[in-house]
């Protein structure tokens, strides 16, 4: 992404967009709630906003379906969920954290999760929920110009959201609909406990955004836990390790941190970062680009 | 598992089983192969070998199914290719390979991994191939006892390999069935790169089996080399550290390892686990209990 991507309407749609997800979690925390139900408010309401590439506005697949993924996950017990290729849950993310209460399995994928939500009666729509014009446009670029998914420019726009709560857990959550223009039931990092998404309550929180594939290979999330749990790296000093590990093997993307101490991590290496952050004491940042 | 679960034949047959994959993967390896390929030959050994919980001789899901996982990781590159819930390719861990060095992608599913192997030439088989009586009974006695996954005893056999090569270069690979009576599209961490399989040439090559659940929380494999590479520990010491972690959130299981500097670990928390090593010194070993 750059900044000859968004024009001046664009780059506001989505600023309002994290300002609504920021202050959805931020209400949760303030009123006492989990830094768990604070990550899964964020990410319902990214999830519900057709300008980002999760839930409602997801991209398309080549076969012109939107297939969706997620996970969570909570810092204090290491429990876990996620979902990959549903394509009838309204909120993935909401889909997810039932796998990790309910459910006895961590991770289920597409009919199946689907059934699942169903048993437990999570909010199930029409597929025609996700679709947009704009995605649809993408994804028609994409084939008439027979852009790879790694060319394309469009691969970005995953939703995650970390936050610590007010008795020191951390969680992460992450949404996402992949790559405009997957097949093959093509599973990124984003629902993968470790690569997209991990918490700890010994490390901190850590959602992921980028090339997928290298994030995977790299273990990105429990690398950066991995990082400051073993060797007392700080927030900042882990995500930038990694992220140069990741642009060794060929990818880029972002991460965000934060740890039960309320450190802080916003990195990237993309031209820019959809990002917001917010704290106790006043602090409130939304920013795009470096 | 336990000295009760087998009689003599079963071990004798597990025990043939394990003496031919270690023998397939040791010629690899003696011809001057990679490791790469003496786990691929191993591991298709034992998928193809129907006393094992992989390939042939899967265990059924709960609707009657046999829903393969698989995994592959080189160590010199990181290059990674996995596969969930394939229902129709002889091996599984012959298409993670080919999604590792064919695919744009590292992690594909379902029909749509299947309609990748189809265009790559990876063998096609009828379901039934997979299909045991003994694995039916299973299943059976699942249902008829209204036995959950968990207390089974029926949850493992997964199988895998490592490998380090004359070049000082590690693999890892790992195919499963998964549970028996397993649902909802659930995937375990088998084909999960850096939970049940991880290789690095910094660190070393890891493979898991037991309580899936747990073993992706704790992000294993991955975990084991990050402990290696970054505070020094030994196979066995980062084995032992990572059982112990598992053990801690209520998963057993087990776990192989071989580092570039050809050390290795054959660690596990059940009362046994079928394994078996060689080396280039004349070292060979088949055992199943502790």
């Amino acid at each position: 992404m750059t900044r000859k991507t968004f024009d001046a309407a664009a780059i506001a749609a989505h600023e309002a967009g994290l300002s609504a997800a920021l202050d959805a979690g931020r209400r949760v925390l303030a009123g006492g709630g989990t830094a768990l139900d604070a990550v899964t408010a964020a990410v319902c309401a990214l999830e519900d906003d057709p300008h980002f590439n999760a839930g409602r506005g997801a991209v398309f697949t080549y076969h012109g379906t939107n297939e969706l993924d997620a996970a969570i996950m909570a810092g204090d017990t290491r429990a876990a969920g996620a979902v990959a290729g549903v394509m009838h849950t309204r909120n993935p993310v909401k889909l997810a954290r039932t796998v990790m209460e309910a459910g006895p399995h961590v991770f289920l994928s597409g009919a199946g999760a689907e059934e699942f939500a169903r048993d437990h009666g999570v909010e199930h729509v029409d597929p025609d929920w996700f679709a947009t014009p704009e995605r649809w446009r993408q994804l028609e670029e994409l084939k008439s110009r027979k852009l790879g998914w790694f060319d394309s420019g469009m691969k970005y726009g995953t939703v995650g959201a970390v936050a610590r709560d007010a008795a020191g857990h951390v969680a992460a959550a992450t949404s996402t609909g992949g790559l405009t223009g997957k097949r093959w039931g093509r599973i990124g990092d984003s629902p993968l406990i470790g690569a997209g998404t991990y918490a700890d309550d010994r490390a901190g929180a850590v959602s992921c955004t980028g090339s997928g594939e290298q994030f995977i290979r790299a273990g990105a999330a429990h690398e950066i836990c991995a990082r400051m749990r073993l060797t007392g790296e700080s927030a900042d000093q882990a995500a930038a390790a990694v992220l140069a590990e990741i642009g060794a093997i060929g990818g880029v993307g972002g991460v965000i941190v934060v740890t039960p101490a309320g450190e802080t991590a916003l990195a990237f290496t993309t031209p820019g970062m959809f990002r917001a952050r917010a704290d106790s004491t006043g602090l409130e940042e939304v920013a795009i680009f470096a």
